[in-house]
C-alpha cells in the first residue's frame, strides 16, 4: 500500500445529513447521559479481561506538559509547595515531607485528555438533547464527566495507520474515510467491535522528529465525516487518537469544523480522547501482532466537569 | 468478634528498629526509584486479570472535593473557562465547546491522591538513600510519580476491616496491628500475596453519616507499626487506605509521628494511597464473598511530581 | 457615647424603596459603567494630594492570606516557582532567580478586594439596568473591574467608629444608622464629601485578638439600609469597610440578605472593598488628628474582571 | 538627535567592577532589606504628593494579558467562578453575584510587575548578602515583597527616550547610555532625583503595531550596565521600564547575562518594575511638558514573596 487516499471533503450538508442519521438521541432513555458507554457492559469488560496475556503495561499518555510550546500554547501547571528545602514546613517535629501542585485547563492543546458529553454542542444543544443552559459556570449539571466515575475499561483496539499502510505517518489535515480503517484492520487483523475503545494512531509521535508538530500550521490527521456511520454501526464505545481525531486544521467545512467532535459528541454521545501517546503501544503492539488488549481510562471524579487530563494504561 | 485490640504504641527505638529492619534500600540496585513495584510485575498483572468474573467496574477514588470542609480545607479547583453561555468564545463559526479548570494540591487532606517515593524524608533522606536536595522547587528529579507512568494494575485486596470484625467503623487513632489484619484475613478468605495493591477499609465512608470526620479532632484509624515488617514480609507492592493508613491524630511517638508514611515510603519504598472511597467496593465484595479484583490506577504522567490525585478503578 | 444603637432592621419593602430612591441608573448615560466614580474627578483627586503633611505612607491591605482559617476559608494560593534551590533553573549561565505564582478567588472571604460593579444583579440586572448575561463565563463584557484601569485615587476618609463612639469594637451584626455615622462625623471632625472614599471601620483587626472573628457565627458590623440615601446624598464615590459592609450574618431581610451590597453596587453603582486592615490607619490618623487623606487602590487590569484583591495605600 | 550610540558592551570583568562600587550592602545596617527604597522617605512623598496639578490618573500598566501570545508565552489566569448564568448560586435567597479567580506568575513575560529583592541572586547572594537559601520552596524568609506593604508612592519620572530623542522608538537589544539618558533629560527638562522612581521609555507600546514584539527575536531596548554608579549616584529607589530594563536577548556578557537585574536587584538592592505601559503616560506627559508625577505602585501584601504584578498609577 502506498498512502492514504481521502474521500473528498463533505458538504455542510453531508455532515447535516449524518448528524441526523447517526443520532442516538432517545436510544438508551430520554434521561440517559452515557452515550456510546451504554456499548461498554460487564460483558465487554469481562472479555477485554481475558485478552491480558504477558501483563505487560503501557501508558498512551504524554508526559503532562508544563512548559509553553507549538504543540501546547497554554500548559498545565506543575507546581512544588514544598520541597526539599522545606521538608520540615509541617510543623510536626520528624515529618518530613515534600506537596506539589498540579492543575491544567483540561481540554487544553497536546495535553492528553477525555472529553465528556458536555464539551461538544451543536447549534446550543448537547447529546440527547439537553440545553447548553445546563453547562453553568459553576459546573455542568448533566453529560459530565460523572458518568465516566467508574472508569472506562474495556477492549482497547489500536488501529495504527502508518504501520498498517506501510507509510511513516499521515500528512497533515489527512481525512481517513473508512476503507482506510478497513484496510488496516485487515493489514493488523484487528476488527472492531461493539463496546470498543478504539484507539487510531496517525504516526504524530513519529513526526514529533521532524519537528512538523504545528497543529494549525503543520496539521494533524483524523477522521473522515463519513466514518461517523461506520462508528456507529461497529458500536464504538470511546474514540481516542494520537490528534484530535479530527483533521487539523479542518476541512473547511461551513459550521462544522469538527465534525467528529461535533457530531460524535453531541450526536452519537461519542466520548473522545485527544492527544494520546501512542508510539510505545505501537511498537508493543507490533511486537506481539496483536492490537488488542485491556485499556483502562480512569478520570478524576470532578463534578460538573467537561472532561479530565488522563493517564489510558493498556494491559497486554 | 467485638472490636480491635490495638497493640500498645510503640516508643520512638521501636520505630527506628523497625526501619532499619525493613528496609529496601539496595534492594534492587543503588539506582532504584521503584521500590516495593519491583514486586508488581507482569507476572502479577496477567494473574489479576484473570480475577475478573463479571466485569464489574467500581471506583474507589472520592468525588475532587471543591468546597472547604472539615475533612477537606484546602479543595481542590475546578474553575469552568466556557460554559454554555460562551460557547461560541471559540472564535471558530459553528465551533460550540465548553471547557474547564482542574487543580489540586496533590497531597491535600480528603483527595484521593498517590504518595510517590519522594513525598517523604527520614531525616533528610528518600528511598534508597537520595537526599532531599533531590526534590527542588523546580520539581523532584528522582523518586518522582513518573515511576508510576505505566500505571499500578494488578491484584487489588481489600480488608474491610469492619466488615471482617463485626463492627460498625474503628474508633479515630486506632492503630491496627498484625493479629487483626490475619483475623480480617481469615474471616474475609483474602489472603495478601507478593505484588498485592493491598486497600484497608476502616469504616471512614460509613462514618461520614455520623459526623465525626475531622481527621484531627475525631481521628483516623490505621496501621500499627508492628505491621510494617508484615507488609514486607508479604510483599505488598502499593498500599492504599480510605484514612492515610496512620492513624490520626497519631500515637504520639517522638520524631515518627505517621510511621507507616515514614518508614513505608522512605524506607519500603512502598507508594501509599491515602483517602480512598471503600463504600461502593466494599459492598459489591461483600455482595460477591470475594475481595480480590483487578486494579488500575493510573496517575497523570507529571514529571518532578511528588503525587498525584487519582480514580482507582476495580474490576470484578 | 456608650454604645451604637442600631435603627430597628428594614422590612423588604424598605429596601426596595431605597433601591427605587437611590438608584443612580441612567444619571451618567445610558451606556455609563462607572457608576459613583464619576464623582472621583480630577478635581477631587488634585485637592486629595493637597492634603498630604507628613508623606507617610500607610496600608489599608491585609496580608494576602495564603492558609485556611474562619476567616478565610478559601486562602489565596502562593506557590514557589524557582526558589534559592533552583535559582540557575532559567538555563541562561549566570542568570540567578526565584519565581513565584500567586492567585486568588477575587471575592475570597477575608481577603482585601475592590468589587466592581458586575459582581452583583438584583433580580438578574446590573447597574445601569444591564442584563446578568453580559457576565459570561468567558468574563464580564460591561461593569467589570476595566473602569478602575487608572486606579481609584482621591480623599479618603477613615470613619473609625470604636475610636468615635468610645467603644472598642462594635458587636457582630450591628446595623450602623446615619445618626451614629454623623456622630462619629463629628467625633473625629471630619466630614464626608462628594467624590470621597469613604471607609468605616468598626474594630474588627482589634477583635482579632479576643478570637471572636468568624464572620458568620460571630458576625460583622455594616452598615444599615437606611444609610444608602445618605451615601447618596453626600456623594461618596467609593465605600470600604474592615468587613464587608454589610452587617453578616444579616439582618433577615426577605430577598435582601446584604442590601449595601446589592443596592449599593447595583443601584448607586458603588465599587465596596471589603476587608481591609484598618488598625495600622486608624493608629495613624489618630495620631495626627485628622482622618482624611489621600488614599489610592490599583487593581489589576482584569479584563472582564469581576473586582481584583488590592492593597490600598494611604498617603497622610 | 537622530539616534542613539550605544556604549561598546562591558566585559565580564567591567560587570564585576560595577558590582563591587555600587554594592548597598551594608549601607542601611546588616539587617536592611529595603534597598534603595530607603531613599524614598516620607519627604520625598510629601512633595511627590505636590507636583499634581490637574488631577489626571493615568495607568503605566498593561491589561493583564490571559491569552499567549509571542510576547506573553505564559500568560495569567483568569476563571470566572459564577457568572450571570449562576448568579443565585450561593444558596442565599435574593443574593446574585458572579466571583472570579485570578493568578499569574508574578514574573511572567509580558505582565507588568515589581521584582522583590529576593528574585534575584548572584553566585548565591541575594541583596545585603543574604544567602539563597533563604527563598525556600514555601516562600522566601526576607527580602521578600513585603518591604513593599506600604506601598511605592514618590515622585516618578519618565524619561521617554524615543520622545527625547526624536527617533520613532529605539531598536532591540539597545544598550542605552549615560550620555542618552543625560541627553533625555536636558531634551525634557527633568532631572532624576534621589528617592525617584525613574522610569524609562524605549518606545515598546508603539513598536507593537509594527509587529516586532518578540522580546528574544525583536528584541528589546535597556540600560547599559554603565548606567548602574549613575542609578547609584543619583539615588534612584525604583527603576521601571516598558522593557525589563536590561537590553534583550542580551549583549552576551559571560556570566552577566542581564547586569542591571543582577548588580541593579542585588548589589544597589534596587526594585525593577517590569513591562510597563507607557503609551498613556508619554502622551500625557508630552501634553503637559511635565515629566514628573506623583506615582503610586501598590503590591499586594504576599508573605514570602518575590515579586507581584502591579498597576502603578500617575496622578499628574
Amino acid at each position: 500500500m502506498t498512502g492514504v487516499e481521502s474521500p473528498p471533503p463533505p458538504t455542510a450538508d453531508d455532515v447535516e445529513a449524518v448528524y441526523a442519521a447517526t443520532s442516538n438521541w432517545g436510544r438508551w432513555g430520554d434521561d440517559d447521559e452515557r452515550g456510546t458507554l451504554n456499548l461498554l457492559t460487564d460483558e465487554c469488560r469481562s472479555a477485554a479481561a481475558g485478552l491480558v496475556r504477558t501483563g505487560r503495561a503501557v501508558s498512551l499518555g504524554h508526559d503532562l506538559p508544563t512548559t509553553p510550546s507549538v504543540e501546547t500554547p497554554s500548559p498545565a501547571h506543575h507546581h512544588m509547595l514544598a520541597s526539599g528545602d522545606a521538608r520540615d514546613a509541617n510543623g510536626i517535629p520528624g515529618y518530613e515531607a515534600s506537596r506539589d501542585y498540579v492543575g491544567t485547563d483540561v481540554h487544553g492543546m497536546g495535553i492528553t485528555h477525555i472529553d465528556a458529553l458536555c464539551h461538544m454542542f451543536v447549534r446550543g444543544q448537547m447529546y440527547n438533547g439537553r440545553s447548553a443552559d445546563e453547562v453553568r459556570s459553576t459546573g455542568a449539571v448533566s453529560n459530565t464527566v460523572m458518568t465516566f466515575a467508574d472508569g472506562l475499561s474495556g477492549r482497547g483496539v489500536l488501529l495504527d495507520l502508518p504501520r498498517a499502510l506501510g507509510v511513516e505517518d499521515l500528512p497533515g489535515n489527512t481525512a481517513v474515510g473508512v476503507s482506510t480503517l478497513e484496510a488496516a484492520e485487515s493489514a493488523l487483523g484487528a476488527r472492531v467491535r461493539e463496546g470498543d475503545l478504539l484507539v487510531i494512531g496517525t504516526g504524530r509521535d513519529g513526526r514529533r522528529a521532524s519537528g512538523r508538530v504545528d497543529p494549525f500550521r503543520d496539521g494533524l490527521a483524523g477522521l473522515h465525516a463519513e466514518c461517523l456511520p461506520w462508528l456507529r454501526d461497529r458500536g464504538v464505545a470511546v474514540l481516542g487518537s494520537d490528534g484530535i481525531s479530527d483533521p487539523t486544521p479542518g476541512l473547511g467545512i461551513p459550521d462544522w469544523p469538527f465534525p467528529i467532535h461535533q457530531v460524535g459528541i453531541v450526536g452519537l454521545g461519542l466520548p473522545l480522547i485527544d492527544n494520546m501517546a501512542l508510539g510505545a503501544i505501537g511498537s508493543a503492539c507490533a511486537e506481539v501482532g496483536r492490537w488488542e488488549f485491556l485499556l483502562t481510562v480512569a478520570p478524576l471524579r470532578v463534578v460538573g466537569g467537561t472532561g479530565c487530563p488522563v493517564n489510558p494504561v493498556a494491559i497486554l
